[in-house]
C-alpha cells in the first residue's frame, strides 16, 4: 500500500523531516481553533515518521528486531518538552512538522521541532527523546540505528 | 488517596453505575459543544469504574490476578457500539454516565449506557463486551467476575 | 501544498472514497493494539476527506459560505453510529477507510464505513449525519452540496 | 450535582491546588504505560479546576460574563509549555496534578505544575498562559480575576 500512498509518512530533505497533517475535528476545541496538546500528538507523528523513513520502526524495535539481529525490546520515551504555541492552527488546515535532529548523546537524542502553515510558524518545540526497554531501564542507542541518523545540524 | 477522594470512581447504586464526568477542552471540538468521539470515551470510563467497584481491575487482570489465584493475562476488549447522539454537552458541564448490566453471556457482556446532564439524556449506548487472552482469542467470563456482576437487568 | 501531498485527503474512485491512515503512538492503549475509540476518529477523517474532496469543507460551511452565496453557518453532526470491531489494528499499521454514501434523506446522510489493513477487514460501521445550524437546529441539506455528493449505492 | 460529587474538582489547599485524575485506557499507548501527551491533557484538567474552584469558569469568560458584568468574549490560551517526564504512570493509577501561581504578569500567568502517584514525582511542568479574546488578541488580566488569584508563591 506504501506505493499507493506516496508521501503519506512525509519527506526527508536533507537532515530534515517534512510531514504534512490535516486538521481534522478532533484537533480542535471549543476555542475555535487547535488544541494546544494536539501539537504534541502532531510533533511525535513526525519524529516516528522521520525514523520510519531511516529504516527504524517501532514496531520492530518492541519487538526486540534490531535491524535484523534479536536484542530486547526498546521503546523510545520522550524525557523533556519544551513547546512555544506562537500562532493556531484552525479546522480544514494543513500544516507541515519540520523535525531536525539537534543532538545525539549517548542514550538520547534532542530534536527541533516547527510547526508551519505555509510560511508562518504555528509551533516550534524542543524535545529530548531516550530509548529504554520493557523494564523502563535507560539504553544506550544502538549502532545500527546511530547509523542510520543524518549527522545533528 | 482513595480515601481521600471519594466517589471518583463513581457509585454502585442498585444494578446501575454512575460516573460523574466533568467536560474539559480536550474533549470539545471547534463547533462549540463536545465532540463525538469523547463520549466513546466517558463511557468506557463508566465502564471501567463499575468494574473497579466490583472488585475487577484492568491492571491485575492483564497481569493475570484472577481474584487472588494466577491465570493468563486477560482484558476486556469492545465488540460492538451503537451510538445515539441526542443532545450536546458543553464546556464546563458535569454529565453523569449511567452504566447498567443488559446480557450476560458464556463470553460476552452487554451494557447499555446513558450520558445524562441533570434530567436531560445526551447520548446512548448499548455496547458489547468480550474477554480476550494476549493473543486476542476470546475467553469466557471466569467464574470470580461473573460472581461479582449484578443480575443484568 | 496540496500539490506537494497528493493524496494527503485519499482518492475517490467510482462512488467510494478512500482514507489512508497510519497509525501511531497516540491512537494504541496498553492492551498493546489501537484504542476502539481511535477508530470512531479514523472513520471522521473519511467522512470530512470524502466531503473534502467533493468540494464541501467545514471551515467554508461553519463561516456560511454556501458553494458561493452567503447563508447561515452550518456543520455536519453525527446523529447515530454503529460500530463492529473485528480485528485489531497495531502500532505502524497502514490502514485504510472505506466511504460509500447510503442514503441520502432531506436532512440526514448514511453512509458505511470500513477499516482494512490490505485485504482484512478491522472494523465496519454505519453512521447517520445531520446537518445543523450554530444553534443546533437541523437544516435540510443544500441543493448545492446534494449536486456534489455521488448516488446512494 | 457538585454536592453529590464532592472534589470533582478537586480541592484549594493554601496557594495549591491538587486535581487527582484516575488513568483510563484512552491516557496508555503500546507501550503499556501512559502516552506522554496524556499529561498535557491532565494538566489542562487540573489549571480549568483550579480556576474553577476560584470562581472562574472557561463558559461564563467565553460568554463575556466578567464576573457579573458584561465584556467581550475572553480564553485562556498556552503560550509556553516546558515538561519533563520522570516516571511512568500506568492503568488504573490515581494520580495528582498539584498547580501553584508562580508568577502573575499583566498578560500572562505562570504556573509549576506536577504530576504525583502517592510521594513520587511523575511530571513536572512550567507553563505560561495568556488571556486572549476572540480574534485571537492578547487582552490584560481583568482585576476581577487577579483578585481572585492566590499570590505567586
Amino acid at each position: 500500500m506504501t506505493a499507493t500512498w506516496p508521501h503519506l509518512s512525509g519527506r526527508l530533505d536533507g537532515n530534515r523531516h517534512i510531514l504534512p497533517v490535516r486538521i481534522y475535528f478532533e484537533d480542535t476545541d471549543f476555542s475555535g481553533v487547535v488544541y494546544h496538546g494536539s501539537y504534541v500528538r502532531f510533533m511525535e507523528r513526525g519524529r516516528t515518521d522521520f525514523l520510519r523513513l531511516l529504516g527504524v520502526g517501532h514496531e520492530a524495535l518492541a519487538r526486540g528486531d534490531h535491524g535484523g539481529d534479536e536484542g530486547e525490546g526498546l521503546a523510545f520515551t520522550v524525557r523533556r518538552m519544551t513547546i512555544d504555541f506562537l500562532k493556531p492552527a484552525r479546522i480544514d488546515d494543513l500544516v507541515e512538522v519540520e523535525t531536525t535532529l539537534k543532538e545525539l548523546g549517548g542514550a538520547r537524542v534532542v530534536v527541533d521541532q516547527t510547526v508551519r502553515r505555509g510560511a508562518e510558524v504555528l509551533a516550534t518545540a524542543v524535545v529530548t527523546v531516550a530509548l529504554i526497554n520493557a523494564a523502563g531501564q535507560p539504553r544506550r542507542l544502538p549502532d545500527w540505528i546511530r547509523a542510520k541518523l543524518p549527522p545533528p545540524s
